[in-house]
């Protein structure tokens, strides 16, 4: 009995490495997969054995056209993505008759761009879906460790309290991420993103407004009501690498809410250097 | 008719010019002011015509010997101290007694840390009072414009979405300031401090995650429920220098809430730079 193929899907793939995991998580679920590659993020040698073409941010009418031929009526945006200034914007006439539209969704920060690109894509016609809902297996899957180690009573109070402040934030369009240390929660993400936090808590370790004792976690999760088709929250090897060096005991992640880029390795990492990736 | 003496008050020092603000304040409000300066943190020279004795952290005995010969039964702490590690206070006999209540209060942030002071000090005896309630003159008083600038309605907005933000922290250890930009909170204060807040923003700009068009606000107020005896909120010259650099438009600052270090330079150097200062 043969699986019966799903519908054919898009990815919009910006840079790192979880573009080639959706891409191959959609086609082990059954499904044509073309790849639309953003100049200057991705390549087609970051997708071996997948149909790929390059489009420019501004080649709306471009990626539209190309779609059409081929029938596909789903995408998935995924990889990161340098927020571009409007003027960097080289508008093709697909894209032009929806320039208002997007410069009113530059004002409104990254998720509200987002937002409005995705709006775009869909009033062409196109399906918009979610990477955690196109390759689960990225993410941390059901509640309970990754790898070998597990928080402590301690780790288990940091991220409850983690848990709890992101909560709080979470009707705001700010970080996802939190840390939590000495029991209370030292460093709050903004737009300086999660690598950007975990350098804060190397500074203030080496400027002694925090102690050199190893211990504290990082908690990662969605906003409340956050629509996760455009901006998933994402670790990776290098979330795990920056951890270690900020003397972190691990890491807490909402279970099927976070992707991990290179999962395996992720979690080897985690085990070699001694930290716990929990989800929760 | 002479103004009634008010009871005589110590004002415990440490570092800045706010100690000296509080001490003056205390003198025309018709105290007798007796200043108490925390070793390595302020000098008898830091106040003209004060009566100055210089206590290390540990020398508690020392403290309320000098303040029972003195009958002085209320005390007002203020000023920057570092958080000293707990091998660092050389205790004198009359802290003996209560180094196991202070080795507790050391694990719990620098909120946990100032109460367990405090109350230490309670049960020596003292009557512990906030700055603000001392030197109200210190704070922006009521609601409204401090300098010449008012903030424009975007700024208005933003100030009133920061203030949400702090209101949702509230229930935690956790900054008090937050900077709104582009119309979503872009840095939150953690342990870092409001200078770490606002060089982030230099930081953010400097690297394409925040546009180098000038704008945004800092926020800050106390906690709900905050102790105003342990840790008042304070702006002071460097933090408008400091928002200045970081293209911000203004501050907004709980009224009443937050001391305004050296008010009259704070403000005009304000003016100078064309921000605003707005108590809310």
């Amino acid at each position: 009995m043969s699986e019966a193929r799903g519908e054919a899907l898009c990815v919009i793939a910006g840079a790192g490495q979880l573009p080639l995991q959706v891409a191959q998580g959609a086609r082990a679920s059954g499904r044509d997969v073309f790849v639309a590659a953003l100049k200057g993020h991705a390549a087609p040698a970051d997708f071996p054995g997948f149909e790929v073409e390059i489009f420019g941010v501004g080649q709306l009418g471009g990626l539209t056209r190309a779609l059409r031929g081929r029938r596909i009526r789903e995408a998935c945006l995924i990889g990161g993505v340098v927020r571009p200034g409007l003027q960097d914007i080289k508008p093709d006439f697909g894209l032009v008759r929806h320039l208002p539209a997007l410069a009113g969704a530059f004002g409104k920060g990254d998720d509200g761009l987002l937002t409005g690109v995705i709006r775009i894509l869909e009033s062409e016609g196109l399906v918009i879906r979610s990477a955690l809902e196109i390759a689960p297996e990225a993410t941390g899957g059901q509640p309970g460790p990754l790898g070998a180690r597990r928080p402590d009573n301690a780790a288990l109070d940091a991220v409850k309290l983690g848990a709890q402040v992101l909560a709080a934030l979470s009707p705001f369009d700010v970080g996802q991420a939190v840390i939590v240390a000495e029991g209370r929660p030292v460093a709050i993400e903004g737009a300086e993103g999660t690598d950007g936090l975990l350098r804060r808590i190397i500074d203030l370790r080496a400027g002694g407004r925090l102690t050199k004792r190893p211990g504290g976690v990082l908690v990662k999760a969605p906003k409340a009501g956050q629509d996760m088709r455009v901006d998933v929250p994402t670790i990776g090897p290098d979330t795990v690498q920056r951890a270690h060096e900020a003397a972190l005991a691990g890491l807490a992640i909402a279970a099927g809410g976070v992707l991990i880029a290179e999962k395996a390795r992720t979690v080897a990492l985690a085990d070699e250097l001694g930290l716990f990736i929990e989800a929760i």
